[in-house]
Protein backbone atom coordinates (compact mmCIF):
# COMPACT_ATOMS: atom_id res chain seq x y z
CA UNK A 1 0.00 0.00 0.00
CA UNK A 2 1.11 3.55 -0.30
CA UNK A 3 0.51 6.19 2.30
CA UNK A 4 -0.31 10.07 2.01
CA UNK A 5 1.10 12.61 4.05
CA UNK A 6 -0.07 15.70 4.51
CA UNK A 7 2.31 18.26 6.04
CA UNK A 8 0.81 22.10 7.02
CA UNK A 9 3.24 25.06 7.99
CA UNK A 10 2.08 28.77 7.20
CA UNK A 11 5.20 29.21 5.21
CA UNK A 12 8.92 27.45 4.50
CA UNK A 13 9.51 25.75 7.92
CA UNK A 14 7.76 22.81 7.58
CA UNK A 15 10.03 21.88 4.85
CA UNK A 16 12.25 20.94 7.72
CA UNK A 17 10.32 18.26 9.36
CA UNK A 18 9.31 17.08 5.64
CA UNK A 19 13.07 16.85 4.58
CA UNK A 20 13.54 14.40 7.80
CA UNK A 21 10.12 12.19 7.08
CA UNK A 22 11.58 11.69 3.27
CA UNK A 23 14.55 9.12 4.64
CA UNK A 24 11.93 7.43 6.79
CA UNK A 25 8.79 6.95 5.03
CA UNK A 26 10.68 7.41 1.27
CA UNK A 27 7.64 5.15 -0.23
CA UNK A 28 5.12 7.58 0.27
CA UNK A 29 3.15 10.32 -1.34
CA UNK A 30 3.66 14.11 0.22
CA UNK A 31 1.23 16.65 0.04
CA UNK A 32 3.09 20.11 1.27
CA UNK A 33 0.84 23.01 2.26
CA UNK A 34 2.31 26.31 3.07
CA UNK A 35 0.23 29.05 4.18
CA UNK A 36 1.87 32.16 2.94
CA UNK A 37 -0.63 34.44 1.90
CA UNK A 38 -1.09 34.29 5.77
CA UNK A 39 1.82 33.99 7.45
CA UNK A 40 3.32 34.39 9.79
CA UNK A 41 0.72 33.16 12.46
CA UNK A 42 2.73 34.07 15.54
CA UNK A 43 1.70 37.49 15.71
CA UNK A 44 -2.14 36.95 15.00
CA UNK A 45 -5.18 36.13 18.12
CA UNK A 46 -5.69 32.60 19.32
CA UNK A 47 -9.15 32.38 17.12
CA UNK A 48 -7.85 33.52 13.99
CA UNK A 49 -4.62 30.78 13.68
CA UNK A 50 -7.63 28.28 14.76
CA UNK A 51 -9.54 29.17 11.84
CA UNK A 52 -6.68 29.10 9.35
CA UNK A 53 -4.91 25.79 11.05
CA UNK A 54 -8.35 23.92 10.81
CA UNK A 55 -8.93 25.67 6.83
CA UNK A 56 -5.80 24.26 5.96
CA UNK A 57 -5.95 20.69 7.74
CA UNK A 58 -8.95 20.51 5.94
CA UNK A 59 -7.60 21.02 2.17
CA UNK A 60 -4.76 18.97 3.24
CA UNK A 61 -7.49 15.85 4.20
CA UNK A 62 -9.46 16.72 0.95
CA UNK A 63 -6.52 16.23 -1.19
CA UNK A 64 -5.94 12.91 0.30
CA UNK A 65 -3.98 12.89 3.31
CA UNK A 66 -4.19 9.76 5.39
CA UNK A 67 -1.98 11.42 8.38
CA UNK A 68 -1.68 14.94 8.95
CA UNK A 69 1.37 16.54 10.31
CA UNK A 70 1.41 20.16 11.91
CA UNK A 71 4.09 21.09 11.15
CA UNK A 72 4.35 24.81 12.49
CA UNK A 73 4.76 25.52 16.15
CA UNK A 74 2.27 28.09 16.51
CA UNK A 75 -0.61 26.23 15.24
CA UNK A 76 0.59 23.16 17.24
CA UNK A 77 0.84 24.94 20.36
CA UNK A 78 -2.33 27.02 20.37
CA UNK A 79 -5.08 25.25 17.71
CA UNK A 80 -3.81 21.47 18.00
CA UNK A 81 -7.26 20.09 19.87
CA UNK A 82 -9.29 22.16 16.88
CA UNK A 83 -7.66 20.42 13.84
CA UNK A 84 -7.50 17.17 15.62
CA UNK A 85 -11.47 17.53 15.93
CA UNK A 86 -12.49 18.97 12.62
CA UNK A 87 -10.20 16.11 10.25
CA UNK A 88 -10.85 12.30 10.06
CA UNK A 89 -7.14 11.60 10.02
CA UNK A 90 -4.84 11.44 12.63
CA UNK A 91 -2.89 14.30 13.64
CA UNK A 92 0.57 15.01 14.29
CA UNK A 93 2.03 18.39 15.91
CA UNK A 94 6.09 19.36 16.63
CA UNK A 95 5.62 20.17 20.24
CA UNK A 96 4.72 16.32 21.61
CA UNK A 97 7.86 14.26 20.15
CA UNK A 98 10.54 16.85 20.78
CA UNK A 99 9.24 17.08 24.12
CA UNK A 100 9.09 13.66 24.59
CA UNK A 101 12.48 12.76 22.73
CA UNK A 102 13.81 15.21 25.62
CA UNK A 103 12.53 13.44 28.59
CA UNK A 104 13.83 9.93 26.98
CA UNK A 105 17.02 11.43 26.86
CA UNK A 106 17.37 13.05 29.52
CA UNK A 107 14.09 12.49 32.50
CA UNK A 108 13.97 14.91 35.28
CA UNK A 109 16.30 17.49 33.54
CA UNK A 110 16.38 20.81 33.18
CA UNK A 111 15.63 22.13 29.04
CA UNK A 112 16.13 25.16 27.38
CA UNK A 113 13.53 25.86 24.72
CA UNK A 114 14.58 28.25 21.69
CA UNK A 115 11.27 29.25 19.72
CA UNK A 116 9.63 32.26 18.20
CA UNK A 117 7.56 35.33 20.91
CA UNK A 118 4.54 33.73 20.03
CA UNK A 119 5.52 30.19 20.34
CA UNK A 120 6.80 31.33 24.06
CA UNK A 121 4.40 33.51 24.47
CA UNK A 122 2.05 30.48 24.56
CA UNK A 123 4.22 28.89 26.95
CA UNK A 124 2.96 25.48 25.40
CA UNK A 125 6.51 23.89 25.19
CA UNK A 126 7.19 24.30 29.34
CA UNK A 127 3.27 22.99 29.77
CA UNK A 128 3.83 19.85 27.74
CA UNK A 129 7.96 19.69 29.62
CA UNK A 130 5.63 20.16 33.30
CA UNK A 131 3.79 16.91 31.85
CA UNK A 132 6.97 15.00 31.14
CA UNK A 133 8.60 15.88 34.35
CA UNK A 134 11.13 18.19 32.72
CA UNK A 135 11.80 22.12 33.69
CA UNK A 136 11.57 24.31 30.57
CA UNK A 137 13.18 27.76 30.19
CA UNK A 138 11.78 29.15 27.37
CA UNK A 139 13.88 32.06 25.39
CA UNK A 140 12.33 34.01 22.48
CA UNK A 141 15.05 34.19 19.80
CA UNK A 142 12.80 37.03 17.18
CA UNK A 143 16.07 37.50 14.69
CA UNK A 144 16.38 34.09 13.98
CA UNK A 145 13.56 33.22 11.56
CA UNK A 146 14.91 36.90 9.41
CA UNK A 147 18.22 35.75 9.59
CA UNK A 148 17.40 31.75 8.31
CA UNK A 149 14.82 33.15 5.20
CA UNK A 150 18.39 35.89 4.84
CA UNK A 151 20.41 32.67 3.93
CA UNK A 152 22.58 33.69 6.23
CA UNK A 153 23.07 30.01 7.51
CA UNK A 154 27.06 29.49 7.86
CA UNK A 155 27.26 33.29 8.90
CA UNK A 156 29.26 35.13 11.52
CA UNK A 157 26.29 37.65 12.23
CA UNK A 158 24.29 34.47 12.61
CA UNK A 159 26.70 32.96 15.15
CA UNK A 160 26.96 35.95 16.79
CA UNK A 161 23.29 36.34 17.38
CA UNK A 162 23.14 33.11 18.86
CA UNK A 163 26.10 33.11 21.04
CA UNK A 164 24.13 36.49 22.61
CA UNK A 165 21.19 34.50 22.70
CA UNK A 166 22.49 31.35 24.57
CA UNK A 167 24.21 33.18 26.59
CA UNK A 168 21.33 35.24 28.40
CA UNK A 169 20.08 31.92 28.38
CA UNK A 170 22.89 29.78 29.85
CA UNK A 171 22.67 32.86 33.12
CA UNK A 172 19.41 31.62 33.88
CA UNK A 173 20.47 28.23 34.24
CA UNK A 174 21.94 24.60 33.13
CA UNK A 175 20.15 22.97 30.58
CA UNK A 176 20.37 19.64 29.83
CA UNK A 177 18.95 19.78 26.27
CA UNK A 178 18.18 22.38 24.09
CA UNK A 179 15.22 21.86 22.43
CA UNK A 180 14.80 24.03 18.79
CA UNK A 181 11.08 24.59 19.04
CA UNK A 182 10.46 26.54 15.60
CA UNK A 183 10.75 24.72 11.73
CA UNK A 184 13.09 27.34 10.71
CA UNK A 185 16.41 26.51 13.31
CA UNK A 186 16.88 22.82 12.28
CA UNK A 187 18.86 24.81 9.53
CA UNK A 188 21.42 26.56 12.00
CA UNK A 189 21.24 23.32 14.54
CA UNK A 190 24.86 23.30 14.26
CA UNK A 191 25.67 26.51 14.97
CA UNK A 192 24.00 26.15 17.98
CA UNK A 193 25.75 22.73 19.33
CA UNK A 194 29.05 24.77 18.68
CA UNK A 195 28.01 28.02 20.52
CA UNK A 196 26.79 25.61 23.15
CA UNK A 197 30.05 23.95 23.75
CA UNK A 198 31.91 27.06 23.07
CA UNK A 199 29.83 28.43 26.28
CA UNK A 200 30.82 25.68 28.22
CA UNK A 201 27.46 24.27 28.17
CA UNK A 202 26.71 20.20 27.23
CA UNK A 203 23.50 20.27 26.42
CA UNK A 204 22.00 18.24 23.72
CA UNK A 205 20.38 20.24 20.65
CA UNK A 206 17.20 18.45 20.22
CA UNK A 207 15.58 19.23 16.74
CA UNK A 208 11.69 18.96 16.84
CA UNK A 209 11.63 18.35 12.97
CA UNK A 210 13.91 15.41 13.49
CA UNK A 211 11.56 13.97 16.34
CA UNK A 212 8.39 14.85 14.85
CA UNK A 213 9.01 12.67 11.96
CA UNK A 214 10.06 9.54 13.73
CA UNK A 215 6.78 10.34 15.81
CA UNK A 216 4.78 10.11 12.39
CA UNK A 217 6.77 7.07 10.50
CA UNK A 218 5.75 5.17 14.31
CA UNK A 219 2.47 6.40 13.55
CA UNK A 220 2.08 5.22 9.94
CA UNK A 221 3.91 2.15 10.46
CA UNK A 222 0.89 0.84 12.02
CA UNK A 223 -1.12 1.39 8.63
CA UNK A 224 0.73 -1.34 7.51
CA UNK A 225 2.78 -2.57 5.28
CA UNK A 226 4.55 0.63 2.89
CA UNK A 227 5.36 0.45 -0.46
CA UNK A 228 9.31 1.27 -1.26
CA UNK A 229 9.20 2.95 -4.29
CA UNK A 230 10.24 6.87 -4.96
CA UNK A 231 8.54 9.75 -2.86
CA UNK A 232 6.20 11.52 -4.76
CA UNK A 233 5.18 14.96 -3.93
CA UNK A 234 2.39 17.79 -4.30
CA UNK A 235 2.93 21.04 -3.08
CA UNK A 236 0.31 24.31 -2.51
CA UNK A 237 0.80 27.75 -1.15
CA UNK A 238 -1.83 30.54 -1.01
CA UNK A 239 0.66 32.88 -2.04
CA UNK A 240 3.63 33.54 -4.46
CA UNK A 241 4.78 30.35 -5.64
CA UNK A 242 7.78 31.99 -7.47
CA UNK A 243 9.30 32.69 -3.43
CA UNK A 244 7.89 29.52 -2.28
CA UNK A 245 10.13 27.82 -4.54
CA UNK A 246 13.57 29.69 -4.24
CA UNK A 247 13.21 29.77 -0.21
CA UNK A 248 12.47 26.51 -0.48
CA UNK A 249 15.00 24.69 -1.84
CA UNK A 250 17.17 25.66 1.67
CA UNK A 251 14.92 24.03 3.74
CA UNK A 252 13.87 20.99 1.76
CA UNK A 253 17.86 20.37 0.95
CA UNK A 254 16.67 19.50 -2.59
CA UNK A 255 15.33 21.67 -5.47
CA UNK A 256 11.52 22.37 -4.35
CA UNK A 257 9.34 22.47 -8.26
CA UNK A 258 5.89 22.33 -9.21
CA UNK A 259 4.55 24.12 -6.64
CA UNK A 260 0.34 24.96 -7.22
CA UNK A 261 -1.32 28.21 -5.94
CA UNK A 262 -4.51 27.85 -3.95
CA UNK A 263 -7.25 29.82 -2.34
CA UNK A 264 -8.48 28.99 0.90
CA UNK A 265 -9.78 32.36 1.66
CA UNK A 266 -9.81 35.37 3.63
CA UNK B 1 -9.44 75.59 14.25
CA UNK B 2 -8.33 72.04 14.89
CA UNK B 3 -6.95 69.66 12.47
CA UNK B 4 -7.71 66.02 12.64
CA UNK B 5 -4.48 63.72 10.97
CA UNK B 6 -5.51 60.00 10.08
CA UNK B 7 -2.00 57.99 10.15
CA UNK B 8 -2.00 54.93 8.88
CA UNK B 9 0.68 51.87 8.93
CA UNK B 10 0.02 48.15 8.56
CA UNK B 11 2.01 48.00 12.19
CA UNK B 12 4.21 50.27 14.42
CA UNK B 13 6.44 51.68 11.62
CA UNK B 14 4.27 54.97 11.30
CA UNK B 15 4.63 56.11 14.86
CA UNK B 16 8.06 57.51 13.15
CA UNK B 17 5.94 59.42 10.96
CA UNK B 18 3.55 60.71 13.85
CA UNK B 19 6.82 61.53 16.07
CA UNK B 20 8.11 64.01 13.09
CA UNK B 21 4.59 65.44 12.28
CA UNK B 22 3.67 66.28 15.98
CA UNK B 23 6.83 69.10 16.14
CA UNK B 24 5.96 70.25 12.68
CA UNK B 25 1.91 70.31 13.21
CA UNK B 26 1.68 70.65 17.42
CA UNK B 27 -1.97 71.44 17.75
CA UNK B 28 -3.72 68.86 15.72
CA UNK B 29 -6.03 65.97 16.47
CA UNK B 30 -4.02 62.21 15.60
CA UNK B 31 -5.69 59.21 15.20
CA UNK B 32 -3.36 56.29 13.80
CA UNK B 33 -4.58 53.05 12.91
CA UNK B 34 -1.72 50.04 13.34
CA UNK B 35 -3.67 47.44 11.01
CA UNK B 36 -1.31 44.90 13.03
CA UNK B 37 -3.51 41.63 12.93
CA UNK B 38 -2.94 41.83 9.00
CA UNK B 39 0.81 42.71 9.10
CA UNK B 40 3.67 42.38 6.79
CA UNK B 41 1.37 43.48 4.03
CA UNK B 42 4.62 42.93 1.66
CA UNK B 43 4.24 39.27 1.77
CA UNK B 44 0.90 39.74 0.55
CA UNK B 45 -0.38 40.13 -3.31
CA UNK B 46 -1.07 44.09 -4.55
CA UNK B 47 -5.37 43.63 -4.67
CA UNK B 48 -5.34 41.74 -0.83
CA UNK B 49 -2.58 45.10 0.24
CA UNK B 50 -5.28 47.67 -1.46
CA UNK B 51 -8.36 45.76 -0.24
CA UNK B 52 -6.60 46.06 3.30
CA UNK B 53 -5.31 50.06 2.94
CA UNK B 54 -8.89 50.82 1.67
CA UNK B 55 -10.62 49.67 4.28
CA UNK B 56 -7.70 51.29 7.25
CA UNK B 57 -8.09 54.81 5.06
CA UNK B 58 -12.09 54.53 5.20
CA UNK B 59 -11.93 53.94 8.93
CA UNK B 60 -9.49 56.93 9.92
CA UNK B 61 -12.05 58.89 7.55
CA UNK B 62 -14.87 57.87 9.34
CA UNK B 63 -12.96 58.64 12.61
CA UNK B 64 -12.92 62.25 11.31
CA UNK B 65 -9.63 62.44 9.74
CA UNK B 66 -9.11 65.92 7.38
CA UNK B 67 -5.89 64.39 6.17
CA UNK B 68 -4.41 60.90 5.83
CA UNK B 69 -1.04 60.13 5.55
CA UNK B 70 -0.13 56.75 4.62
CA UNK B 71 2.61 55.99 6.82
CA UNK B 72 3.49 52.66 5.38
CA UNK B 73 5.90 51.82 2.53
CA UNK B 74 4.25 48.68 1.01
CA UNK B 75 0.71 50.58 0.80
CA UNK B 76 1.95 54.11 -0.55
CA UNK B 77 3.75 51.70 -3.08
CA UNK B 78 1.22 49.57 -4.14
CA UNK B 79 -2.01 50.94 -2.98
CA UNK B 80 -1.69 54.73 -3.12
CA UNK B 81 -4.01 55.60 -6.12
CA UNK B 82 -6.88 52.91 -4.98
CA UNK B 83 -6.51 54.96 -1.07
CA UNK B 84 -7.07 58.35 -2.70
CA UNK B 85 -9.99 57.20 -4.91
CA UNK B 86 -11.60 55.89 -1.70
CA UNK B 87 -11.43 58.50 0.61
CA UNK B 88 -12.96 62.33 0.16
CA UNK B 89 -9.84 63.85 2.07
CA UNK B 90 -6.08 64.52 0.95
CA UNK B 91 -3.83 61.71 1.21
CA UNK B 92 0.14 61.66 1.52
CA UNK B 93 2.09 58.40 1.05
CA UNK B 94 5.84 58.23 2.10
CA UNK B 95 7.49 57.74 -0.93
CA UNK B 96 6.91 60.93 -2.96
CA UNK B 97 8.06 63.45 0.15
CA UNK B 98 11.12 61.45 0.19
CA UNK B 99 12.23 61.23 -3.18
CA UNK B 100 10.97 64.91 -3.82
CA UNK B 101 13.47 65.94 -0.61
CA UNK B 102 16.49 64.29 -2.76
CA UNK B 103 16.04 66.10 -5.85
CA UNK B 104 15.87 69.14 -4.16
CA UNK B 105 19.34 68.74 -1.91
CA UNK B 106 20.69 66.46 -4.83
CA UNK B 107 19.84 66.85 -8.56
CA UNK B 108 20.66 64.56 -11.30
CA UNK B 109 22.37 62.52 -8.45
CA UNK B 110 22.41 58.69 -7.84
CA UNK B 111 20.38 58.03 -4.36
CA UNK B 112 20.55 54.48 -3.00
CA UNK B 113 17.33 53.27 -1.42
CA UNK B 114 17.30 50.95 1.45
CA UNK B 115 13.76 49.59 1.98
CA UNK B 116 12.13 45.73 2.62
CA UNK B 117 11.95 43.13 0.19
CA UNK B 118 8.69 43.81 -1.18
CA UNK B 119 9.01 47.43 -1.22
CA UNK B 120 12.13 46.70 -3.46
CA UNK B 121 10.58 44.14 -5.39
CA UNK B 122 7.67 46.72 -6.76
CA UNK B 123 10.48 49.57 -7.79
CA UNK B 124 8.37 52.52 -6.44
CA UNK B 125 11.11 54.54 -5.03
CA UNK B 126 12.87 53.63 -8.31
CA UNK B 127 10.23 54.43 -10.78
CA UNK B 128 9.34 58.07 -9.02
CA UNK B 129 12.83 58.97 -9.19
CA UNK B 130 12.68 58.23 -12.52
CA UNK B 131 10.40 60.75 -12.65
CA UNK B 132 12.25 63.25 -10.83
CA UNK B 133 15.25 62.56 -12.97
CA UNK B 134 17.38 60.74 -10.25
CA UNK B 135 18.82 57.12 -10.96
CA UNK B 136 17.79 54.82 -7.87
CA UNK B 137 19.58 51.61 -6.62
CA UNK B 138 17.34 49.43 -4.89
CA UNK B 139 18.89 47.65 -1.49
CA UNK B 140 17.05 45.06 0.09
CA UNK B 141 17.89 45.09 4.15
CA UNK B 142 15.31 42.36 5.14
CA UNK B 143 17.28 42.32 8.89
CA UNK B 144 16.71 45.78 9.70
CA UNK B 145 13.06 45.44 10.72
CA UNK B 146 13.66 42.40 12.70
CA UNK B 147 16.44 44.09 14.75
CA UNK B 148 14.58 47.39 15.72
CA UNK B 149 11.65 45.54 16.68
CA UNK B 150 14.03 43.00 18.87
CA UNK B 151 15.22 46.51 20.55
CA UNK B 152 18.68 46.64 18.69
CA UNK B 153 18.63 50.02 18.20
CA UNK B 154 22.24 50.92 18.71
CA UNK B 155 23.83 47.02 19.09
CA UNK B 156 26.75 46.20 17.87
CA UNK B 157 25.17 43.34 15.63
CA UNK B 158 23.03 45.85 13.81
CA UNK B 159 25.95 47.50 13.01
CA UNK B 160 27.43 45.02 11.29
CA UNK B 161 24.43 44.19 9.77
CA UNK B 162 24.21 47.88 8.29
CA UNK B 163 27.88 47.73 7.32
CA UNK B 164 27.29 44.37 4.98
CA UNK B 165 24.33 45.90 3.16
CA UNK B 166 25.99 49.14 2.96
CA UNK B 167 29.14 47.22 1.37
CA UNK B 168 27.80 45.33 -0.94
CA UNK B 169 25.45 48.31 -1.76
CA UNK B 170 27.96 50.91 -2.52
CA UNK B 171 30.39 48.04 -4.58
CA UNK B 172 27.51 49.10 -6.74
CA UNK B 173 27.86 52.98 -7.54
CA UNK B 174 28.29 55.76 -5.81
CA UNK B 175 24.71 57.55 -4.32
CA UNK B 176 24.71 60.84 -2.94
CA UNK B 177 21.59 60.47 -0.99
CA UNK B 178 19.87 57.25 0.73
CA UNK B 179 16.89 57.26 1.01
CA UNK B 180 15.29 55.06 3.83
CA UNK B 181 12.56 53.65 2.11
CA UNK B 182 10.76 51.93 5.55
CA UNK B 183 9.46 53.39 8.17
CA UNK B 184 11.52 51.50 10.89
CA UNK B 185 14.50 53.07 9.58
CA UNK B 186 14.90 56.07 11.49
CA UNK B 187 15.43 55.03 14.32
CA UNK B 188 18.66 53.76 12.60
CA UNK B 189 19.49 56.35 10.70
CA UNK B 190 22.54 57.87 13.04
CA UNK B 191 23.97 54.29 12.68
CA UNK B 192 23.41 54.14 8.91
CA UNK B 193 25.05 57.69 8.47
CA UNK B 194 27.68 56.63 10.61
CA UNK B 195 28.24 53.29 8.30
CA UNK B 196 28.25 54.86 5.24
CA UNK B 197 30.71 57.62 6.31
CA UNK B 198 33.34 54.55 7.40
CA UNK B 199 33.14 53.22 4.11
CA UNK B 200 34.10 56.43 2.78
CA UNK B 201 30.74 57.57 1.36
CA UNK B 202 29.74 61.31 1.26
CA UNK B 203 25.88 60.45 0.59
CA UNK B 204 23.47 61.98 3.08
CA UNK B 205 20.98 59.84 4.41
CA UNK B 206 16.86 61.20 3.65
CA UNK B 207 14.71 60.45 6.62
CA UNK B 208 11.52 59.46 4.61
CA UNK B 209 9.58 60.35 8.15
CA UNK B 210 10.78 63.98 8.42
CA UNK B 211 9.69 64.22 4.62
CA UNK B 212 6.60 63.13 5.05
CA UNK B 213 6.15 65.17 8.02
CA UNK B 214 7.24 68.26 6.24
CA UNK B 215 5.08 67.39 3.55
CA UNK B 216 1.95 67.01 5.19
CA UNK B 217 2.74 70.35 7.35
CA UNK B 218 2.17 72.51 3.92
CA UNK B 219 -0.53 70.56 2.49
CA UNK B 220 -2.66 71.32 6.43
CA UNK B 221 -1.60 74.79 6.57
CA UNK B 222 -3.66 75.08 3.51
CA UNK B 223 -6.55 74.51 5.42
CA UNK B 224 -5.61 78.01 7.50
CA UNK B 225 -4.93 78.83 10.96
CA UNK B 226 -4.09 76.34 13.44
CA UNK B 227 -4.66 76.48 16.91
CA UNK B 228 -1.36 75.65 19.40
CA UNK B 229 -2.92 73.60 21.53
CA UNK B 230 -1.60 70.52 22.81
CA UNK B 231 -1.20 67.07 20.54
CA UNK B 232 -4.32 64.90 21.17
CA UNK B 233 -4.31 61.56 20.29
CA UNK B 234 -6.54 58.37 19.61
CA UNK B 235 -4.72 55.38 18.37
CA UNK B 236 -6.27 51.56 16.91
CA UNK B 237 -4.91 48.76 16.22
CA UNK B 238 -6.34 45.41 14.77
CA UNK B 239 -4.22 43.08 16.92
CA UNK B 240 -2.45 42.86 20.39
CA UNK B 241 -2.87 46.37 22.32
CA UNK B 242 -0.21 44.91 24.86
CA UNK B 243 2.51 44.46 22.55
CA UNK B 244 1.43 47.63 20.37
CA UNK B 245 1.94 49.79 23.46
CA UNK B 246 5.23 47.95 24.75
CA UNK B 247 6.69 48.29 20.94
CA UNK B 248 5.07 51.62 19.41
CA UNK B 249 6.97 53.35 22.36
CA UNK B 250 10.10 53.41 20.77
CA UNK B 251 9.09 54.40 17.49
CA UNK B 252 6.99 57.52 18.52
CA UNK B 253 9.91 58.40 21.29
CA UNK B 254 7.40 58.36 23.82
CA UNK B 255 4.86 56.24 26.25
CA UNK B 256 1.95 55.34 23.45
CA UNK B 257 -1.16 54.41 26.00
CA UNK B 258 -4.70 53.64 25.68
CA UNK B 259 -4.47 52.32 22.23
CA UNK B 260 -8.08 50.91 20.96
CA UNK B 261 -8.70 47.35 19.60
CA UNK B 262 -11.05 47.62 16.37
CA UNK B 263 -11.95 45.13 13.70
CA UNK B 264 -11.46 46.03 10.37
CA UNK B 265 -12.58 42.19 9.50
CA UNK B 266 -10.72 39.13 7.72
Amino acid sequence: MSVTIGVFDSGFGGLTVLRELLPLIPGAHYVYLGDTARLPYGSKSQTTIARYAVESARFLESRGADHLVVACNTASALALEQIAASVHIPVTGVIEPAVSTARQRHPDANVLVLATAATVQSHAYRTRCAAHGLHATERACPLLVPLVEEGWIDHPVTREVIRIYLQEALAAGTPRAVLLGCTHYPLIAPSIQSSLRELGSEAEVIDSARATAVSVERAVHHMGELSYGEATFECYVTDSVEKFERLGSNFLGRPVKGVQLVDLGG
